[in-house]
């Protein structure tokens, strides 16, 4: 920050302020160039204007990147902004949601087995010693349940008791898991529920860490890797978290489909996403052909649409919020684990990584970005499904317990 | 069921027998004109076929109420007739589940004063006795909650409460009721969450019993006779029970931009309404005309379209089957309660009003109907919005408690 505001003296001044047009589109989201506020952008290098405005958010954030520019806050920034709806608002800035959206499919589209671990710049490779500082011990990378919570932990362990409560699971019950990630789901619902799981991938590398972490655990669970579009079978429960953003709006008639094949008559279907709060007609040829190829946040209209005549819609709980809270423990995580990790990555991406987290809190804090739990059905079930939310914190002898442990 | 038992015999059979093409239809259901099973249909005269093939659901309906047919579990067959999709497969019954919501609609539509207590035919006028009898006593004409209940009077009382915590209503705080009705769920938010309420109807008989039920009891709750359209002010909580059916897809944008208005920033809004499985496109002639005028069943696409920009979707909780348990409690009040009814209607009534609440109970049932409670926020309310569900039955040194009034 030092250099930024010494570089603002004013002999520097005339180079460093914005145009005039981007002065006035800051100021609608109450953002002041170099000024005092934690959300305030300094400029180091005012090259930063003429990148975000020629090449929209990808010169913004590779500008940040750079070192051309800095924020005590992005995830305050990314919220002004985009509370304001700057992004729709303006051509220059017209694709910060979108790239919000897309670095965040890029990191997190571990579905796709060519992209997985590949972030922002193709020379850069994620490995695992950053997924195990920056997530819980279970390596759950989709947003946890912070309503009883105090930790990223037990966010997270609250969140899969939540989906297995949703799912209504009973003993010896089989559960298939579509997009398995490194299996901590499937660890959890066979070990806490006593159910079967079979867990898919279309990634090599999630497929082994998976095994590998349930090795030797005498668990009823198994991974494979397939698409499910390959998969044959009936199953009790589904279970899809962190996958459908990757599908695409073209396909979700095929995967609701092929899903309503897999399950039982009687089964129960839970699916997790991160949803838009409107609906994206078109996607940014940019964005489209360099950052996140075939990728697309559902709307509820998109959602609905797809789902009507093949799944009845039973529970539809949004907790968008939680995610900006899970972005930030992960972020703190990250950036207190960076001393042991700096060696084996470039400072580059270091901010790269810390864009990538804080922009993405500001998406979900700003509430354009959604996180959904779908509970679906057949038609023809026969039991009434009865959704289920964890209950208030009540006091106890011992204490307070939550509902979800209670 | 004697008369139609005794006219199958031998020589009456060519005359009673359903034309092939109504066999195969409602084999397909599995239904046999003059079969064994509850849910088969007896014929007394033969020109229901005629009526039915001619005038659709119009006919099947009034041939009902003239006796031309019978049926020993009415609910039973409807759920078959709609769980098979019959309605939308042919054309002579095309319009069994427009009749339905017509019938629904016709004889819940207590927002509009011109139609209130008028059902089916405009001969009969459904009195205050009707209701008084069929209902529970705080007259809720609308889907109870049944998860926690063995009674009617419980699960009205159970769904009230959920309602009043899904508000997150807080003392002091005031409630907008949009079609109040009564008065029932007004007077309970106010007598248990101290809460100040607000609300309003287009009918003066409404407007009239709601004030006469709450005289005296000195309960911060009020009535007025206005279109919502026309109100003013600021609401902390908005509640709309059974109202939105009347509102219309082309209404829809209005309502949810003046009830917008009307919240505060920080508010919750609730609605609960009837909703289909899928989209009917157009509504029949026939319905509009004669039944229905304005009216139509929500699906989740319609709903979301009209949702998207104006409020965000924090919580959607469909529990359609409690439905059909409500209409069989509201059916087996009235039939019993009959003897005493049955100097003041015809006899024509009776089976009118058992069509109408058995066919709608197979519309649930079937798994067609849907009943949402959707909870909404405008998109910049600050505090995170938790959603609520009743806690599982838990048992306790005294017996077992429902979480709801636990």
């Amino acid at each position: 920050m030092s250099t930024g505001q010494a570089s603002l003296g004013p002999g520097r001044e005339p180079d460093l302020s914005p145009p005039a047009s981007i002065a006035r589109l800051l100021e609608t989201a109450g953002i002041t160039v170099g000024g005092p506020d934690p959300w305030d952008i300094q400029v180091h290098d005012p090259r930063m204007y003429a990148r975000a405005l020629n090449e929209g958010t990808l010169g913004l954030g590779e500008s940040y990147m750079d070192g051309d520019w800095d924020c005590p806050a992005l995830d305050q920034l990314f919220t002004r902004l985009m509370r304001a709806d700057v992004d729709r608002r303006v051509a220059g800035f017209a694709k910060i949601r979108l790239l919000v959206d897309a670095l965040r499919h890029r990191v997190m589209n571990l579905q796709a087995p060519h992209r997985a671990f590949q972030v922002g710049e193709r020379h850069y490779d994620v490995g695992n010693d950053v997924f195990e500082r920056m997530l819980d011990s279970r390596l759950i990378y989709s947003c946890a349940y912070w309503e009883h919570a105090a930790t990223l932990e037990m966010a997270q362990e609250h969140k899969l008791e939540m989906i297995c409560r949703k799912l209504r699971l009973e003993r010896g019950q089989s559960l298939l898991d579509v997009g398995c990630g490194w299996g901590g789901l499937a660890r959890y619902a066979a070990e806490r529920h006593g159910v079967t799981v079979h867990g898919i991938t279309v990634s090599r590398e999630q497929l082994a860490l998976a095994r590998e972490r349930s090795e030797g655990l005498g668990l009823p669970v198994s991974f494979q890797l397939v698409d499910y579009r390959q998969l044959q079978g009936r199953y009790d429960r589904i279970v899809s978290v962190g996958m459908f953003e990757h599908v695409g709006p073209k396909n979700y008639p095929v995967y609701f489909d092929h899903l309503s094949e897999l399950l039982d008559p009687d089964g129960v279907f839970l699916l997790h996403t991160i949803g838009s709060h409107v609906t994206a007609r078109s996607t940014d040829a940019w964005i489209d052909r360099y950052v996140f190829p075939n990728g697309k946040l559902p709307s509820a209209v998109e959602m609905t649409e797809a789902l009507e005549g093949r799944f009845l819609l039973e529970d539809w709980h949004n907790f968008g919020t939680d995610y900006d809270r899970t972005l930030m423990a992960w972020w703190e995580r990250f950036d207190r684990a960076w001393p042991e990790l700096r060696g084996r990555y470039p400072p580059r991406f270091y901010r790269l990584w810390k864009y990538y987290l804080l922009s993405c809190a500001g998406f979900f804090r700003s509430r354009q970005g959604q996180l959904w739990q779908l509970v679906l059905t057949r038609r023809e079930r026969g039991p009434t499904y009865r959704s289920y939310r964890p209950a208030p914190v009540v006091s106890t002898g011992r204490g307070m317990s939550a509902g979800l442990t209670g």
